[in-house]
This record gives C-alpha cells, structure tokens and sequence, in this order.
C-alpha cells in the first residue's frame, strides 16, 4: 500500500492539488475493489463505506507526502521495513484474489472466465486502472497499459486469479486453504527474492517465451503477403468494409485453401451461437 | 464478427501482446453487451459468463490471427465467403437492436429515449466504443468518434433502434415480426449492395444533406456578429462565467428581439422541471 | 444550463455532428445524474427516462445553437435575463446535492464519505466529467481536470456535499430547511455578486491559501534531498518497484528517525485492517 503511495504523485501534484493526490492515492489503495465494482455493478463507492479504512489510507497518505523532514517516507525506503511491508502487502493480495474469486462464483456459478476477470480486476485492480488513476494527475500515456506491457504485479495477479478459479470450479486437486498458502508463499518468496537481489526480471520470462513462440508467432504467409500492404489502412476501423473489400479483391484470385468450408463452417456455428443470446 | 476481427489490431499488437489483442477482440464481439450492460447498471462482465461463446470468440481470434499460412483470413477474404459473413452479421445485428429495446422496455416502460439509447448502444456498441477499445491497443485519436463521424453501421444501428422503438411504444402500425423482416431485408441488401458495387456512400446521404440543411443551418447572424468572436475564449467550460460576462456587456446594447420573454419563459420552465428530478 | 449550453461546442461542432453537439449538452444538463448513478451502481441512462425533461433540454439547446438571428442566445446574454437564470441555477444546485446526499444515506446508513462523493457527483457532475464531455467533441487536455484545478462551482459544491453530509450524519446543529435556506442564500448572493462586479476570484481563496500553507507545504527535506532526484522515475508506476529499491538503498544509510517504529506500526495496522475488508 505504501509503496504504491510513494509513486502516486510526483511531488508536483501533491503541492499544485492535494485532492488530486489524494484522489489518486486512494484509487490505488481501492483500485481493485472499484473496478470489480464497476465489472460486476455493483458500486463502485463501496469502498468509501468503510470510513475507518479510509481515514487510515488518508492518514498513511498525509504522513508519507507532507510529514515533516520527510520522515515516514524515509523510513519507509529502509530495507527491513520494506521488506516487512512489502510482505504484508503480498499476503493482502492473495485475499483480495480470493475475494473477487468467490464474489463473482456467487453471482455466476460456473463462469470460469468471470471468476478469473473479476479476481484479476480486484487483485490488480490499480495497474489495470493505471492509465485512468494517471489522468487525474493530468498526466496521458495512451501507447502504453498493464495489457500490452503486463508488470510483474498483474501477471502474479493473473496467476492467482487463474488458479484459484479454477480451483473454485473443481479443476484443481486442492483445497482453498492449500492452494491459498502455495499461493501466498511463493508470491512472498518470489517479491523478497526480486527485493533482494534487485532485479526486475519476472520468474515467468522463460516459461512466457516459450508459450509466445509456440502459440502466437507470426503465421507463415505466402509469399505474395497479400495481409501486410491491406493492414495499415486496416488500423482504422472505419474503414474496414472498404479495406477488406480492396483486399478480397487482392486476393480472391489466389487457389481456395482445403480449409476454407471448414472455416465458414466455424463462423457459422460462432454466428448462431450469437443469435442464441 | 469476423470482418470486424480483422481490423482489431495491427499485426503488431498481436505480436507484442496477445492480451491486449484478445481482449480488443472481445471488446468488437461483445461491445454491445457490454455497453448496454454499463448503461442499463447490469453486470458488464456478464458475456464472460457464457463460456461457450467466450471459446468460440477466442477460436475464431485465435484462428485469424495466427493461423498457418493466414488460411483463415485469406479464406474469409474471399468475395463468397464474405458475402454470406456479412450477410449473417447483419441478421444478428437486427436481433441485438431488438434485444437492447426490449431489455429496455421492461425496465423504463414508456422511456422512449432509454429505448433507444439501450437498442443503438447494444447492436452498435464496439464503433461507439471504438475509442476506448483502441486504447486497449496503445491508440488513442481523441480527435474523432462515432459521434462526430458516424460510420454506416452506427447510422443503420440508430435508424433501427428508433424504429423498433417507435414500434414498441406503439407508435409504428406495425407487427414486431413484420418490422424485423423489413429492418432486416433493408440491411442485409444494403450491405451487399455496397460490397458488391465497392461503393462505401451511404444511401442515407441525401436525405441526412437535406435534414442538415433544414434543421442545423448556421443560423443568421446580426452583422456584427455578436457570437464569433466570443467563441474561441468558450471552449473551455472554466471560462464561460467570464467569457459570457463580457459577450453580454458587448451585445446587451442591442435592441431587445420580440422574442425575448417567450424564450425566458421557456427557459423558467425547463429550470423548474429540472427541480422535480 | 443555459449558460452551460452555451459553452458546450465550439460552433464548428455544432455544425459539424449536430448529435456529438446535442450530446455534450445532455452531458451538461444531466452530467450529475449520469455521473452519480454510475458511482452508486445505477443505470447512468436513467436521466432519459423522463421524456419531458429531455424534450424541454433538446428544445433549449436547439435554440440556442440553431435559432435564427441567434435571438435566443443574444437574449440570454443580456444582463438580467442572465442574473435571474443563473440565481435559478443556483438554486437547483441545491436540491441535487441534497437530493445526492439523501440518495446516498438510504443506501449507506454512516457512510459520510460516500454522502460527500455522492453529492458531489450529482451537484457537480458535468464539470467532473468535463475530459470526457470534451472528448465527444473531439477534444482532448488530459492535462486538466476538475481535481487538479477545481472551478468554483465545483468547489462550492464540495463545500455543499460537505455540510448536507455532515447534517444528515448528525454532526451539525442545523434543520436540513436551516441548511438549505443558507447555503442556498450563500451560493445565489456570491455568484450574483461575482457576476455584477465582474470577478472571477473564489471568495475561498485567502482560507484555501492559508490551509494549503498550514497544511500541504511542502515538507522540510534533509539537506541531502534523498527524494527529489528520486521522482523523476517514478512517475511511471511499472518502475515503481525498482526505483524504490534505488532509495532505499540511497537513504538506508542514515540515521533511523525516533518515529520509525510508530510508523510502521501504523502501516501495519493500515495493512492488517485491509485484510479485513
């Protein structure tokens, strides 16, 4: 919690708009229960019920942008006392996991791919909010979001929601209680292991380059590539139906591929299954 | 859905990040319950619940971006193919319309305008959306929207949320039954029409030239042009108190127009309806 | 609102997209709503649902964007037809933020700072949203926003939220009518006030400005200034984790303070009392 705090603002903001500061402070405090707020309908004020937490999140963040001789911010960069927190806060992010696991299996008993996204967004929910908590600070960063460059955070996240959603689900040989301690333990280790040794590289890297490889390379095209000329033009969606309309005629010339009934075949069951909605 | 598909991401996007590509996919497939859903306060996480046509989303992504040999997309490409893609995106189209104005109806019984609001942001969500879903992918072009510039399908999604509106508030003399097979039969031929002549003119033009004509002609200015040079210093709504200041001390000089009281009175009437919400 | 609606486009936007244009306005005229149903977990489209007011907000912005001889606009900027809608506007001011509050205690029985929020949202609404009302017209300044430079009828809304609150909850020796009757006294005089003379100065100004010295200024560093050279990187929150990990190990090496132990007490407590959410 504190270390997120320590980033929130550059000290500009805190002296240009405390409200902006604490606003944004906060929103990485509840990050996680506003968005699975906002993801599930429910209120994304909630978290503002709890005055006690609040009061302590606003007292934490006072200390830590306006105490004299900068002292809690000082002490809070010390080795052992971030060791100790930084801790705490992975045990609390185990928690908040199961919780946006369990809360979403009530609503939707067998929606895997709910479970997940819901304990994702509780879990991570201020790095995946981090290009709207940044606005507030008046600061824009659209080529860039927790999506398309993953920080270590989300991804542990990610994990844990995959896990314990399937767990929820029976996929998993384990009980809640198990897999919440294998859970917690290895996201400690890993996060006091990564503090201590300085680096920033992800456990996950190799397994990840791998995957990438097998799964998403570049598909071999024919030698023609009738795709890349039509895409750049393709970037705007306005004008897919005139750019796919240019590229058939590109390349309807081409010899029909064994696959293509088989194809449309799939369309066609994921079109009526849309109908079924 | 496909053709949609196809545009979501540059092939970069879908290099650096499957994720984000995924989930801009998502976004185009299931924008329109999303959409309602965030405007209607119901679950947006709702379509991950149905996890049969989550899969068959992810298959068909899947399978046009990183097919071998871009089989699939080369397939669908083709003029055949794509003729009866379209032609059955645009039956779901009618049945998303309809679907959004009855989820509405039995919410707001005589709310015409939440009709249509629900029907036209369900069967159109992904292009009104668009700006949010490219930021999904690192892009961000404030400058334009489906607001702004609407797109075809977002003109025929609104001509059809009105109609099935209308017909629902008993409006129209029309059977529900009979409406969509009109509304449907107009968009299916449309749509083929346009892909077959290449032509991307909608056949709306005119008569929206001649409404725009009508209705939203630059009124007549006073010679001295009262309002122009006052409209820069409007833009930005911090200024307005000031801004409007100054343009009244410069145009209350002019002699009252006869309409003057009657505009007031409207003016009285709308602020004190607003005292009722 | 009338005056809202004269800031809502530039003109060229409401010739360009008439739509984009009428729905920057609804965005003004009903921004609280839209806004406070969001965060309470309401249909944000429930504004349309009552036709009248939405016919009544359509006609007002049709007159006054596209009325010949732009009579209606030049009308409402005469001196006092605008001295009487703005006291009018004021005054409505009131009963939305009231209106917030009370909406706000149903749901959350000692929940103050919901109530502020609450009321905040449905009495400032459109001016909170204002990126986004901007970014329907195709403009886009991240680099501001209501938090980080607040308006003044965004501040005296906050104060307003503030006090109903803080009366509902109890902790005011006032009747709500009492309140009411104030504050509304308070608002009309001063922005009538402001307008005949012509200033734009807050009359909060010299109480902010001591409150922000008394208690936002900016803390005494020690004279090594372990923080400064430290924010620059941590701007970004991806680097959070390794820039702090750089300040630790800049700062570690001083002496600890006396108040380091109570700190991390109150960081564990801050910590533990999350776990229980």
């Amino acid at each position: 919690m504190l270390l997120l705090l320590m980033c929130t603002g550059a000290l500009e903001v805190s002296q240009r708009s405390p409200l902006a500061c604490w606003f944004s402070s906060m929103l990485y405090c509840f990050g996680g229960a506003v968005l699975s707020g906002i993801i599930m309908a429910e209120a994304p004020v909630a978290p503002l019920a709890n005055s006690t937490n609040v009061l302590l999140a606003t007292l934490m963040w006072y200390l830590v942008f306006y105490c004299p001789l900068d002292a809690v911010y000082c002490c809070a960069t010390m080795l052992p006392v971030r060791l100790v927190l930084t801790g705490m806060k992975e045990v609390t992010r185990t928690w908040k996991v199961l919780g946006g696991v369990t809360q979403a299996s009530r609503k939707y008993k067998d929606g895997v791919f709910v479970m997940i996204a819901v304990g994702w967004a509780k879990g991570a929910g201020g790095g995946l909010m981090s290009n709207f908590e940044q606005l507030v600070r008046g600061i824009w960063k659209p080529e860039t979001n927790e999506l398309l460059k993953m920080s270590y955070p989300t991804k542990v996240t990610l994990l844990g929601a995959l896990l314990f959603s399937l767990q929820q689900c029976g996929y998993l040989p384990l009980q809640t209680a198990q897999l919440v301690l294998l859970y917690t333990a290895f996201i400690v280790t890993n996060k006091v292991r990564m503090m201590l040794m300085g680096s920033s590289s992800s456990p996950f890297a190799p397994i990840e380059s791998a995957f990438h490889k097998l799964l998403f390379a570049r598909p071999l095209t024919s030698p023609t590539q009738p795709r890349s000329p039509a895409r750049p033009r393709l970037a705007d969606p306005a004008h897919v139906s005139e750019a796919a309309g240019k590229g058939a005629s590109g390349t309807s010339n081409g010899s029909p591929l064994p696959s293509a009934s088989e194809a449309a075949k799939d369309h066609r069951g994921s079109e009526s299954s849309k109908k079924t909605n």
